[in-house]
C-alpha cells in the first residue's frame, strides 16, 4: 500500500505490506523497556557524551573547523560516527520526552559538527586536509561513506521527531548527501565503502526530504557491491561483502554489522525501486542466516578475528563474537523486511535481540557496556580499568568504553527509538509485534481512528491486555504476532468470549468493531522450557538452554562467591523440568568428577568416578556479568 | 649426568637425564620418515629456495650490502628469519647426505647474509639504517631479536654437522650474539623481544661454542619476561608471555608459537643453570597445556585472532588453529624436557606432532604447506593461487607459499632433522623413542659401543625389531618407549624367549650382554580404535575419533566428487569396531535426514524423519587435503 502520512520512526518506506507507527504514536508507559529508557536517557546517554568529549572525538569537530588537523586529532577513522549515532539517540529521545537541557547540548553538538563541515559539504575529520589522506582515497577501511551514513540517519531522526527544527543538522545532511551524490553518482567514483551505512542513510534521508537522488544514489551502492571494486582483503572481500553482488548472495557472511547495515540498505532500495527480485534475494538470505548462522540470543556473528559470520552451523559458544552492532543491524534489516512483506517472524528475530543482546549489552545502571555477547564464558578474566576504554572483547564485566566504541552510542539509539517497533497498521487494521505497555494513537489509511492501551508484564508474564479506547467507528482486525517459542496461544475478546487459537500459526487475530472499553486478551504460554540445538550446530551438541517467553536463560558463578556452582563439569538432568525461582528457573543437575588423565583423549568413554547432585539456579541472560567478575554459560551439558 | 661427546643433534645440553644421539649417529633408513626427508631434500628445499628469491627476502640481504635500503625492502618484519631457517634445514640435510649443488648454494646464500651484516655485528635488514626504525626500537613487534635467533640455530646446525666448516656462518652468528650481549646484558636494555626464539638460539649457540656469556643471556631474557616490559597489547601482554614470569606461570598461553618456543629456552636456561625449580615450572606446565589445550593431532592454539592457545578445554574443531610452527614449537619443548627428565611422555607428544602435524602440513608432493591445522572443515573454499603468496588460512588445500611464511621453512628444518629426536642414552644403554627403520651407532660414557639397526613398518605395523649389530661387550639395557594410545605392549628377546609386558608403564626394557646378531622385538597393538574425548571439551562432545597407532584419522569429502559423503549429517556407530580398509579405515554411520525448521533451536528434540545407513571411509589426517577442494573432520558425532 502507498503510505501518506510520514510517521516519527527510523524507517518510512514509502510503500509496503505494513505502515510503521511512529514513536509519536506508539507511547511506552512502563514495564521492561520503559525502564530501560529511562536509564538511556538519565545516565547512557550523559556516559556516552563525557567519554566523546574525553576521548576527543567531539573535539576533533572543533579542531576540524579552526584548521587545527591534523596534528591534534584523536580516535579511530570512523570516530566521527559516534557523534552521529549520539545525535541520533538523543533526537529520539527528545521525541519519546522534551528535555531542555539534552535539547541544549544537542543543538551545541550539531553546532560544533556543523563548523566543521567544508563549504562543498564535505565533513569529515580524519580526511582531505593537508597531513591527512585525500578524500576518498581509503573506501575500504576510511570509513568516510560510513560516518555520513550515520549523519544522514541522526539527520531524518531529528527531521521525523522535530520537524522543521532550526538546529541545522538537516541542512548539514543535505549538503553532505549532495556532495556524496555528487561524487559517487553516475560517471563519479564508480565505488563503495567498506562498511556499509550510507545505504541505509541515503535512502532514509531522501524519504524524508523527497530527493529521488537519494534513493537512487543508495541503488547505486547497493548494485556496486559484489563487483570487486573493493581490494582484495586478507580475510576475503567477504569481509566487507565485495565478492559477491547483493542480489545473488544466499546468506550473510563476511563483517556482521556490515553484512546487516547493507542488507537493511538493500532492502530499502528494493521497496522504493519495486525490485521485487532484490527483496526476493535478501529474504532467502535472512532465512538462511536465520536458521543456520545465528545465535540463540539472535546474535550474529562467530569470529573474533574478522567479526564475521562463520559458515552454515559454525556457532561457538565460548568464542560467540555475537557483537552488539550486529544484533542491532539484523533488527535494522528484520524489521524493513517486516514492513516490505508483513512476515511475523522478523519480529521473532527482533524480540530476541531485544531481550537477550540489546538488554544484555548494557549494564543495570547504564554506564556499562558488552561490545561483544558471548554465550560461554570460562574464564572470569579482569575487571576492565573504569578510567579507560577497553579492549573490545576480554572480561565478564561490562567496559565503560571500548577503543572502538561503536556499541554503546548504537545501544543508545535503539533503546530511544524502540517504541517504533512496537506497532504498524495496514487498511484492515493494527498489527502488534513487540508486547510492551503503552499507548498506541493512530489512524487507519480510510481516516478511521484507532486508540488502544497494551496492558502487560510481560516478559514475566504471558498475558497481554489490549484496551480499546477510541472507537474506529467501523470494524477493524487487530493482530498480534505469536512468537515462535509460543505454542498454544489463544487470543480472547473478553466482552463477547469469543476466543481464537493460534494453531501454529506466526499470528493471530480479531476483527470486529470494537467499541471503546472492549478488551482483547492474548494469552501466551510462559513456562520454562528446555531448547535443544539442531544437531548440526557442532559446538553444543548434547546440550540444552532454557527459555523462558522470549528470555534466554544462562548459568552463571561468580568468581568471589564460594558457594557459586562449577560451572565446567555441570551436567542438567533433562528429565526434571525447569523450576521457576525468585530471580530465574533452578534446574536439577548433577556434577560428575571428571576422570581427569594427563592426556584428554582415551579409548573408551571415561566413567566417572561418583557425581554430586543438586540445583542449578539459571538467570536471565540479560543480567549476567552485573554481580562481579564470573564464569558464566547458556548452553549446558544435558544428560 | 654430564655429557662429554656432544652430538650432530639439535639440543646438545651439558648435562640432563639422557644423552641426545645426533643425525651423525642415528641413520635413517628407510619407511615413513625417509620417503619425506627425501622428499624434503629434492622439492621442499629447492622450493623455498626459490619463494624467498622471487618474494625478495633473501634480496633485502643483497639491498642492505649494497647500501640500497630502505627503499627496495620487501616482506614483513621477520622476512630474514625464513632465510636462517633455510639454512638451518639446509645445514642439517648436508648432514645426512652430501649434495654438492646444495652445498654451493648454502654457502651462497650464507655469503649474502654476512654481506649484510655490520661491522658491530648488528643484522637486520628491516631496522637500522636512516629511512628505518631505530635498532631496537620497536621489540614487541620488530622481530629483531627473533631473527637473530633462528641465526644462532642455523650456525648450531652448520656447527654440529659441519664442524670447522669455513663457510663463515658461525662467525656471523658470534658476532651478532656478542652484540646482544653488549646491548642486552647487565646493565643494558632490560627488555625481551616480543617473539621468544633468541633464547634457545643463544643457549644452544653457547653450547656449541663453550661462550658462558650466551647462555647467561638466554637467563637474562627468561628472567625478564613475564615482567611487563613489552607494551600492553590489544589482546593482553599474554599474547607474549610478558604477563607472568615463566616461572610462576601455570600454563602455556597466549601466542603459541611464542609461549613454546619461550618456553624451549626457559628448558635449556634451567638445564644449564641447574634451576630445578624454573625446570619444575616448565614440567607443570607442559602437563596441563597437554593435558587441557592441546588438539588429539598434538596442535596447540585455538585462536584465530592471536594465534593463541584458548582457556582450559577451549578446543573447537571447526576454528582450530593449530599453527604448523606452534607444533614444532611443542616439539622442541617436550623433546628438551626429555632430555632434562628421561619423562617418555614427551616422546608421546613429539610423536604426535610428527605424524598428524609435520606430516599433515606438506604435500605428498613436498610443495605445498598448511599453516594451520584444522580438525574439521565445513567448506572446500577455494583453491590457492599458485603463483602468489597466500593468506594464512584459508583453504583446503595446500598453498605454495604465505604472506607470513613461517611454516615451510620450520617444517623442512624439522623433517631434516628428525633422526634427532630418535634415541638417547644414558649410562645405562640405549633408549628407542621414535620407531623407524634405522642404523644406530654410538658409545655409552664408559666407552662401550653400541651399533643396533631397527627394523619397522611403523606406523603401518606394530612391530619393531631390535636387531644388535656390534656387542657392547657389557650388559647394557634397551628402553622403548611405550606410546600412551598403546595398550598391552610387549617386548621379547627373541633368542633367549625372555619376554616382558609394559603393564602400563611408559617405558619397556630389557637388560643383557646382547650378543651381535641378537634380536629384540617390541609388539604395539595396532588396531583402529575409537577415541573419546574428556567431556569438559566442549566443542567435541558427543564425538569420537578413530586412531591407529600414533595416526590420526579424518573424513574426508571431496567437493567435485558426487559420490563423496556428506559430513555435516553423519553419525558414526561406535558399537562396531572401525575397519581396516586399503586406504584407511570403515566406520559404519548413519545419515539421518535432519528435521531443518526455519529457527535451529526447538522445545524437545528433533527426531529426525530418517536415516540411511551406510560407511564412512577414514583417511590418515596427514593425508588429508591431496586429492582438490574438500570438507573434512577428525572429530564424528557418534551413537
Amino acid at each position: 500500500m502507498p503510505i501518506t502520512r510520514v510517521p516519527a520512526a527510523p524507517v518510512c518506506p514509502s510503500t509496503g505490506r505494513l505502515r510503521p507507527l511512529g514513536t509519536d504514536e506508539v507511547r511506552i508507559t512502563g514495564g521492561f523497556w520503559a525502564e530501560r529508557q529511562r536509564t538511556n536517557a538519565s545516565a547512557t546517554l550523559p556516559h556516552i557524551f563525557a567519554w566523546l568529549e574525553r576521548e576527543g572525538w567531539l573535539g576533533n569537530f572543533d579542531l576540524a573547523a579552526r584548521g587545527g588537523l591534523p596534528d591534534g586529532r584523536r580516535g579511530r577513522e570512523f570516530s566521527d560516527s559516534e557523534i552521529y549515532k549520539y545525535l541520533e539517540a538523543s533526537a529520539w529521545q527528545l521525541g519519546n520526552e522534551p528535555d531542555a537541557a539534552l535539547e541544549e547540548r544537542f543543538r551545541a553538538t550539531v553546532a560544533r559538527v556543523a563548523a566543521a563541515q567544508e563549504p562543498d559539504g564535505y565533513l569529515n575529520t580524519r580526511f582531505g586536509r593537508p597531513g591527512q589522506g585525500a578524500r576518498w582515497s581509503e573506501l575500504a577501511m576510511g570509513h568516510e561513506l560510513y560516518c555520513l551514513g550515520h549523519l544522514f540517519q541522526a539527520a531524518v531522526a531529528r527531521g521525523r521527531t522535530a520537524p522543521g527544527a532550526d538546529d541545522g543538522l538537516l541542512g548539514v545532511a543535505v549538503r553532505a548527501a549532495d556532495l556524496v551524490c555528487d561524487v559517487f553518482g553516475e560517471g563519479g567514483i564508480a565505488a563503495v565503502c567498506g562498511h556499509a551505512e550510507v545505504e541505509v542513510g541515503l535512502a532514509e534521508l531522501g524519504r524524508l526530504t523527497g530527493e529521488a537522488r537519494y534513493v537512487e544514489q543508495a541503488r547505486l551502492f547497493v548494485e556496486r557491491r559484489g563487483h570487486g571494486t573493493l581490494p582484495d582483503h586478507e580475510w576475503g572481500r567477504a569481509y566487507y561483502q565485495d565478492d559477491i553482488p547483493v542480489r545473488e548472495a544466499e546468506v550473510l557472511r563476511g563483517h556482521a554489522v556490515r553484512a546487516n547495515y547493507l542488507s537493511a540498505g538493500a532492502v530499502d532500495v528494493a521497496v522504493e525501486t519495486g525490485d521485487a527480485d532484490l527483496l526476493a534475494a535478501l529474504r532467502r538470505q535472512w532465512a538462511r542466516t536465520q536458521s543456520r548462522r545465528t545465535y540463540l540470543t539472535g546474535g550474529q556473528g562467530s569470529h573474533y578475528q574478522d567479526e564475521a559470520f562463520g559458515e552454515d552451523w559454525e556457532l561457538p559458544s565460548d568464542r560467540a563474537y555475537a557483537e552488539t552492532c550486529a544484533s542491532i543491524g539484523s533488527t535494522m534489516f528484520s524489521w524493513r523486511l517486516l514492513l516490505a512483506t508483513g512476515g511475523a517472524g522478523y519480529a521473532d528475530q527482533i524480540e530476541r535481540v531485544l531481550y537477550n543482546v540489546v538488554a544484555a549489552a548494557v549494564s543495570h545502571d547504564g554506564d556499562r557496556f558488552f561490545y561483544t555477547n558471548t554465550l560461554h564464558r570460562r574464564d572470569p578474566g579482569v575487571a576492565p580499568d573504569p578510567d579507560a576504554a577497553s579492549p573490545r572483547a576480554f572480561s565478564s564485566l561490562r567496559a565503560p568504553w571500548f577503543d572502538v566504541s561503536c556499541c554503546p552510542p548504537n545501544i543508545a539509539r535503539t533503546l530511544a527509538s524502540v517504541a517504533g517497533l512496537v506497532a504498524t497498521t495496514d487498511a484492515d487494521g493494527l498489527q502488534v509485534h513487540q508486547f510492551v505497555p503503552a499507548t498506541i494513537r493512530t489512524a487507519l489509511p480510510d481516516g478511521a481512528p484507532i486508540g488502544v492501551r497494551l496492558e502487560t508484564d510481560y516478559p514475566s508474564a504471558g498475558a497481554v491486555k489490549v484496551v480499546v479506547e477510541q472507537a474506529a467507528g467501523r470494524p477493524w482486525t487487530l493482530t498480534l504476532r505469536v512468537p515462535d517459542w509460543a505454542g498454544g496461544a489463544t487470543l480472547m475478546r473478553v466482552g463477547t468470549g469469543e476466543r481464537v487459537d493460534a494453531e501454529g500459526a506466526a499470528t493471530i487475530s480479531l476483527t470486529g468493531d470494537f467499541a471503546a472499553g472492549e478488551e482483547l486478551v492474548l494469552d501466551l504460554p510462559m513456562a520454562a522450557v528446555f531448547v535443544h540445538p539442531d544437531p548440526r550446530i557442532d559446538a553444543i551438541r548434547g546440550c540444552v538452554a532454557v527459555q523462558r517467553g522470549p528470555v534466554v536463560y544462562c548459568a552463571q558463578s561468580v568468581a568471589d562467591d564460594a558457594s557459586a556452582p562449577d560451572l565446567a563439569g555441570v551436567v542438567v538432568r533433562t528429565d526434571v523440568a525447569p523450576v521457576p525461582a525468585d530471580s530465574g528457573v533452578r534446574v536439577s543437575a548433577d556434577w560428575p568428577s571428571p576422570a581427569g588423565s594427563a592426556w584428554p583423549y582415551e579409548p573408551g568413554e571415561a566413567a566417572p568416578a561418583a557425581a554430586t547432585t543438586g540445583e542449578l539456579l539459571l538467570i536471565p541472560y540479560h543480567d549476567w556479568g552485573n554481580e562481579g567478575l564470573c564464569t558464566m554459560r547458556v548452553w549446558l551439558p544435558a544428560r
